[in-house]
């Protein structure tokens, strides 16, 4: 599993090892980890590449202020807080993040649905792409779920599981041989076999598996991040982009701790009720016993809102 | 190669069959063809499925008017084409399309880099796909290009080619009886083997290659048609796209035919010239000989100019 | 108060009169207004001028499916409701409309902050502008509010209403008055004293209050039209543009009757809750005690959750 | 003219004063202006309070480096210049600004249609707005131009230019002290007399002219950036937004000089040729005479191209 070459870890170094003074605002906990390659999935893994502004930067285009905004963070806090409940969304707008994500094509192709981002992916029809495949543990491995007609349900057992592996990395290898046979190419670019011609590589391309790992640059503003982190670290995603949601969580709390800590109390952990969900809600609370006949509501909401209500629900 | 099956043949049918009067504007020669299938590669389509608006309804935008606008062709034709000559785009924007497409992952990879578009893509985690693939024609397998570092150059001789598409075709079916294996479920979700679980659609699919169909529903303005059609019609672009971008230019000409011919005339088979390039141009036509070293373009730029200028280029 | 001019009536009537066939989905509640101008404030209106899907067509984009999707109304309904509640946004932006609306300057200049849309807005650089002016009724002027910090408290006396209008009334009409001299020019863009110069028209517009009337068209998807309906027919936005936001809540009754339900049911008339406004319900329904201090929430958002849980929040 | 207040003076020092180190990439040029309020009007301005990327950064986004990318500056200026001339505007997205802004309402106006941008603005509903009104030079007052019909033509003589400028400053001066006795409140909102009611703050203000200055934070991407100085830079823009057009592209020289040069020589001072007019010109290099009968343009595209091409236009 090696995730980053040695040049690249080199490179990424090298960026490190510099500083420069700047008047900007900065963030310090981010910069802590500022171009490191944080692992996801077996070779994925989300690198900082840049990033503009802090939790002030928030209040400070509430406010539309000259200076930099308040220094008491208790009094940002509550800015923040109320902004996020009211859902004033563009203040967040204001602070910007740009990411360097290593991840497989079957989870860009469900990342880049967030349209309010800017993308530069690594271009196969350009360069010659390597050899690595998404494969899942063996216990992430689960038959189609019966409640939630697009996930996952059990696990599947462990000898049904190895060999559902072995076909994956089979047809994965195979593909990638044929790949390397149709371009005539090394990793390099140079004709492996002179006698025979080599596919141009945008042709060459489209026998490899979904679970190829492709690469992107991808920059958004905070509002459209706790947005894309609010649909895919939800339980109903697939459990392979929830897992760069949960390290976007993190990087968010380096950055902007107040903000994300609203996201996560106001967004990720609330719930919205419906005119008919709230009047159950109401009529309980004033003693009355509501079942599912006098709720108004349809057997699905029903069951989401008591479980809801009862504290099971993600 | 069965592009419809009959029941969807039917249904397409049966929408045809039906009209109902409207106040709106209506554009006859798109309604000729509206929720048919045109066909593009081997299994792919276009289906116009809606739209809103038509030449007039540019006219009546721009004017911010009460009635549907003028009704004489032609000083409608010379605001349409001085709107588009000096890129007043929002008229265009007030005309809507909406298009059922059925095209290869790998081609819908480059197409939703066009972020400003409303898109429904039929779902791999809740549905179970067809077994359908891009096998491109035997002309079509082309070396890559030396001049154009992302396209293709002279094409594969026969021979080569006929084992290319081979390879190409058994890695696709293997891949296809894998993932029927791992989801032991047939077309219509029912298992295949009682005695072993199947795997959860969502991850069955990750080992089907880049050149397996999918289909979606794709809505956009005119504008940003053009848009897109600009980019993708382009000699530049992978040819595999190119034909979905010239059945586009098909249906802009039946759906608004003066808009469509302003675009092919200003941004089609117009040109873009620099300070540099413009500054050559109006050297030479005071009859002053310009050379590359005078001229003070870069080698490239130098030669798509002379190419520009003497009519070869796309 | 003249609306409309004759002739513009005329042109609207004009439009009405005349019908066409079409195998697009057709809105027929939606058609009998369509490009009625339905009056808003003293001088507004918004006219419908074209609008693309309905109810089906959601249900179809969702399917990805080839004919008119459903029939039944009741699994319609279901589908619709479920999209809403999961807040699955993209098949409500596969319906589509297009509006003519007349608005003051102010009220405008908060419309367009809505940025998902397009724009074609009548140009006073091109245009010579009427003399017509928001003069709000008497019962609607109000002192500012001492709860909402951006919004009005009580009315105003019957007295010193008058006294604000006639003021209002005043500048306005002087603005008008040296708009005019400024110009030199009559409504048809004729000098009226051939002594002297008239300003451009994009300078001579400066000094018009912002009370003056505008006029664009605008087009948005229904999601969008959804999204500045939730936010402006809230009790926090401004009233002038509230009553706009009103007559679409009407429109979108007409064009797409079921979404347009489960808008109002799961977004205008919900509520989010937060992780610790749930934590106080759940703790409830069990039958404890919860007061603010123990419940984890400021003072301003117990309040906002006891007046919700009570059923006074609008 | 006071521009800025002692105590927004002395914020903007503050802000001036601190530095820390970063990991990012620093642009120093302008980090020498940074939060610096440039001039613009005659109580304009516009700050730039933050920004992501410099010239290397579109380069590194390109070639989705692990590092800062090349570090050689004619490698990365061929590249940008490429990008810029094949309109592969993704890189450019990468580098990120934001900008406080002070500007005439009916600026503003214009300056809110580029949609692709993050706003806060200063709230007239929340805050009472300052005594600033855009009252033009003497020498900027014209008569509507006759060519072109948005825009002015020669200059007014100065005695009628100072009696423009007399009504225009009485009438925003009526206005304002209206503005005060409706709202019966000074600058920080404390009555001025107690006797009577004052008039909420959103509606006091709607008698103000469309010169009043507002503020606001506005945030965009290189991109976007160089399309709004394309269209705003341009000579058909009213001159009002132009300097502010100007003073940006200043700050793109300082900022991102490579590709900035590049936005002047392709874009700004660069022109584009129908398929028609392409025909022109080469007819012409190949020493054939043409006039506009024989050359298939519309007599003003052909006037348009006759300025051109002999080096008159803009």
């Amino acid at each position: 599993m090696t995730r980053l070459s040695e040049a690249q870890a080199a490179e990424i170094e090298a960026g490190r090892g510099e500083t420069a003074p700047t008047r900007r605002a900065v963030a310090p906990a981010l910069e802590e980890i500022l171009y490191q390659a944080l692992p996801v999935l077996d070779h994925g893994f989300i690198r900082v590449v840049d990033y503009m502004g802090d939790d002030n930067a928030i209040v400070q285009a509430a406010r539309v202020s000259y200076g930099r905004g308040t220094r008491k963070t208790s009094q940002d806090e509550g800015l923040i807080r109320y902004l996020m409940r009211h859902r004033h969304t563009s203040p967040f707008e204001m602070c910007e993040i740009k990411l360097h994500v290593k991840l497989p094509m079957f989870v860009a192709r469900q990342w880049i649905r967030h349209r309010t981002a800017n993308v530069n992916e690594y271009s196969a029809r350009y360069s010659i792409l390597d050899k690595e495949f998404y494969v899942p543990e063996a216990e992430h491995l689960a038959v189609q779920s019966s409640q939630n007609h697009q996930g996952r349900g059990e696990a599947v057992d462990p000898a049904a599981a190895a060999a559902m592996l072995d076909i994956l990395r089979r047809d994965a290898a195979q593909a990638f041989d044929s790949y390397v046979y149709l371009l005539n190419a090394d990793a390099h670019g140079e004709p492996v076999d002179a006698g025979r011609p080599g596919l141009a590589r945008e042709l060459a391309r489209i026998g490899l598996p979904l679970s190829t790992y492709t690469q992107w640059y991808w920059k958004t503003d905070l509002h459209n991040l706790f947005h894309f982190m609010a649909l895919r670290a939800d339980s109903h995603a697939q459990y392979e982009i929830r897992v760069y949601a949960d390290v976007l969580r993190d990087i968010a709390q380096r950055w902007t701790p107040l903000a994300a800590q609203a996201f996560e109390d106001y967004r990720l952990h609330g719930a919205d009720l419906s005119r008919q969900a709230l009047d159950v809600v109401r009529r309980r609370l004033r003693g009355e016993t509501v079942d599912r006949a006098s709720s108004g509501l349809g057997l699905r909401e029903w069951r989401e809102l008591e479980a809801l209500l009862a504290g099971d629900a993600s």
